[in-house]
């Protein structure tokens, strides 16, 4: 049962190797080909952005998809140190970690929650842009898709924000779409889908529930044509430059060990008084 | 003895806010300032490499520095599916986990070893460096760290490598430099320095022992002046490229709980016989 | 907009120690009490098992639950270095990280699909007991559920396994929850969900789909009272023991680098030709 | 010269296969043997902490090891949220991520400073004790090393504390290993090395260093023949179990995106003020 059914020295080779089989890069001996291109005729000649575009999606983009995707890296590096992903990097680098491991701990805190709301608003862009293709008119559609979440209580990914009334970063990036609409960079479906959400979610409301980056990058990842779980991946590409900023900050500070709050301030405890194994309650 | 020793309110807010203090970013209601630049004026005027250096220096760079940057990010992006950090990653994408758990997976095995190599390259470049500003003439104060690796049987990190006899990464990366040198945009120290090394490792050697992707970004890092554990940081950022893109390969196929080698194929054991907790071996 | 509302330095105080707010320990000089008891009295007095316990339940177990949590905790501790959590903590061991970084690296890994199945059992196990409790057989809900994943082309997680024909770990640890069940110890209501899962998936099937370890464990956990989230939490707990073991294994051989496969063989490739930047293909 | 040099199928196999050879568990179909033990017999048999000393020396323990590894692995388990490894675990489980990505988080921040001195402190242990077995008077070696460290202005790993003047964890573990040795479990070389370095830390100063809880484990872990890297390793084990609780805390509080401050308080920022990118500065 255990037996491989592999008879000849080439299946198993076959076996092995296409276990790790990519459409990525080849590697060998002299040679690294990068989707095709080797290496040594990328550097130098094709910038940061058309590589991260290159390798996400197999060739290199046109001016007018990198300039946007490069907007959407630059809006999204840094948010301070009161996102968990920054200040959890930054204690990791008063533990006595490399950056690396500091990076990592960052970006792993960067879930469905803390980042992943782009990759559900993507989702939701898709949907909204489904319906209307189906015929719905698309501010009927968005109306109701407010309706019903309001009427679940669930937060609609990519919208209002706990800081900013209205997010610095959302204007740029949404006049950066519009001008690449209107250059037909873009097929502008996602923009159409969001400002129409948007604006259901301010009817009826005093306070508007306005986009956020999530929300901004969504539209501009989604047209140009990411996947939603890419959203969440691009995120992670352009908070990694403050995570690493910030870790960095820490680390040369030479700070040993910082937890949450400073040291004399000690946490609330709420637990059972103290008590003893025998049995006594000694509080 | 836990009393916190503030007697304001200002006291508390100072203590607590000074804690998290930082050079980075401010964060406020409908503000965000990167080092000092509101982010809407950055977003679709700087390019993302811009921004790391903003990030991480507290400026935006010359031209030519940003050109140098640009060149040695994309050098790195990726190395295939046999580095242990693309292959970690990708078996994090098998497992059910989040693009930005599967980063963060690959991000962490690149320490010293794995891509850290580079940041002790820095190290040793700048200590040649050092040597040769206190007289000793750098051939010779290479032909001696070389030695003395040679005696102590440690590898000098930054040259050599596994696969390549000559890494098609570092011709082009030294020609940038060389030319940004006759530009007056680096001062050329970390160039000398790097060559030298490989030309006292090339010394009496049947098989010269060439400068890799570590040693090269190594010089490219130094002559912009990042401190040698950005040089970490930076392969970091690259190589997250790679890491993402891989992982996102295996996400996209669906495969499930992926292994290192295929599954008919079992590892081998070399440890104790079976045998009974009662004390009886029944191999 | 931004100004706090604190008006006293009490109130600072209780926002800022009440934002880390904790029911599980006490940390004050000389004082480290968990749940309630000072640690000094627990060391030397109570058993690991119970210990991980009292901080996950708040009291310390009964020795019928401690027994059988023991057991699930012993029998999910290792699966061999083919599991990818495995794998890739032997690979990050060889990459320059500390124990630490590599046993989170394993951790990392144990997600929905690899390790969480257990907690998704769990979740199973209790709808298919509230449906009994709603008045429908056992055995008929267990079928429905059965044709229900088979209609839609899902798995039923907690059985099923890809090495094992039968997990040896299924027998011993559903003997104990029957002996525990039998002492008065467990209500017995999750052995009943799980067995007429088993059967009924091995209902008009040549080859049945038997229980494994996420399944048996799965029992275990719900019989003990764990919600489902914990059940995920004492598998990352069991299988971190193996996690350690072997990246110590990696570790103390010296293994440097170490990637999937053996270096004489390279992954597939299966991307575009070789191609020129200028436009030519030069495969 | 990338062809393999393999020449028939049993090459092929040993090479991928012995590639992840292991001694510590053999995975077949039906069978899970852990160091030759069937998991089968283990199950209900042997302890948790039995289970981690078999994985990690490769044998079951005698009952007063299993009993002093026992304590240290109780006492260590948690130190509160203000430990930046509970805290990044928790804010972890507030940004959506599974119970294994929070643990993961937290595991990894237990670096050379946080945790890792554990594993330090064994070095200087065993590096004392050499000194003594080679002649020097063990007391006199400690001062010498204690006049070392404050000439270069180094800590001593394992001594000292924070929050503690006198750590409580210490005295129930040290007195557990006097006991164990008067039994003959340990030698007591460790003790007697690690209370002569405290003993000279403590000569001549108002204020003593005592012992931590790194420098209690150190003790006992040396005492039981665990390698100093694996005193690390264990710490590890020992406080995920704290870290999971901490974590499962605040998810079960559904807490989203939790940061370090509470949300009206915002860090301080010392960096640039506010400037424009066309070079004025409108702070």
């Amino acid at each position: 049962m255990s037996t491989p059914a592999f008879n000849t020295t080439q299946e198993y080779e076959d076996a092995v190797t296409g276990w790790w089989r990519t459409g990525i890069s080849r590697i060998r001996p002299g040679e690294v080909l990068l989707r095709g291109y080797p290496v040594e005729q990328l550097i130098g000649e094709v910038s940061f952005v058309d590589t991260i575009w290159l390798m996400l999606r197999g060739d290199l983009p046109e001016p007018g998809q990198r300039r946007l995707l490069e907007a959407a890296l630059v809006a999204a590096v840094d948010h301070g140190p009161q996102a968990p992903s920054i200040a959890a990097a930054r204690m990791a680098a008063t533990c006595g970690l490399g950056l690396n491991n500091a990076v990592a701990t960052g970006v792993n805190l960067l879930g469905d929650v803390h980042g992943g709301a782009g990759q559900q608003c993507m989702q939701l862009l898709a949907d909204l842009d489904q319906t209307a293709a189906e015929g719905t008119d698309l501010d009927d559609a968005a109306e109701k898709l407010v309706a019903d979440h309001r009427a679940s209580g669930t937060r609609i990914p990519g919208f209002g924000h706990r800081f900013h009334p209205r997010d610095p970063r959302r204007d740029p990036l949404l006049r950066l779409v519009e001008a690449a609409e209107s250059h037909g960079d873009v097929p502008g479906w996602a923009l159409r889908a969001g400002t129409a959400l948007e604006r259901a979610l301010a009817r009826g409301r005093s306070r508007p529930v306005p986009m956020n980056i999530d929300g901004a990058t969504a539209i501009v990842y989604s047209e140009l044509g990411f996947p939603p779980e890419l959203g969440r991946g691009l995120f992670v590409l352009a908070r990694s430059i403050g995570i690493l900023s910030h870790a960095w900050e820490e680390k040369s500070a030479g700070t040993r060990i910082k937890g949450p709050i400073p040291r004399p301030l000690l946490p609330d405890y709420d637990g059972p008084a103290r008590r003893d194994l025998s049995g006594g309650d000694t509080g």
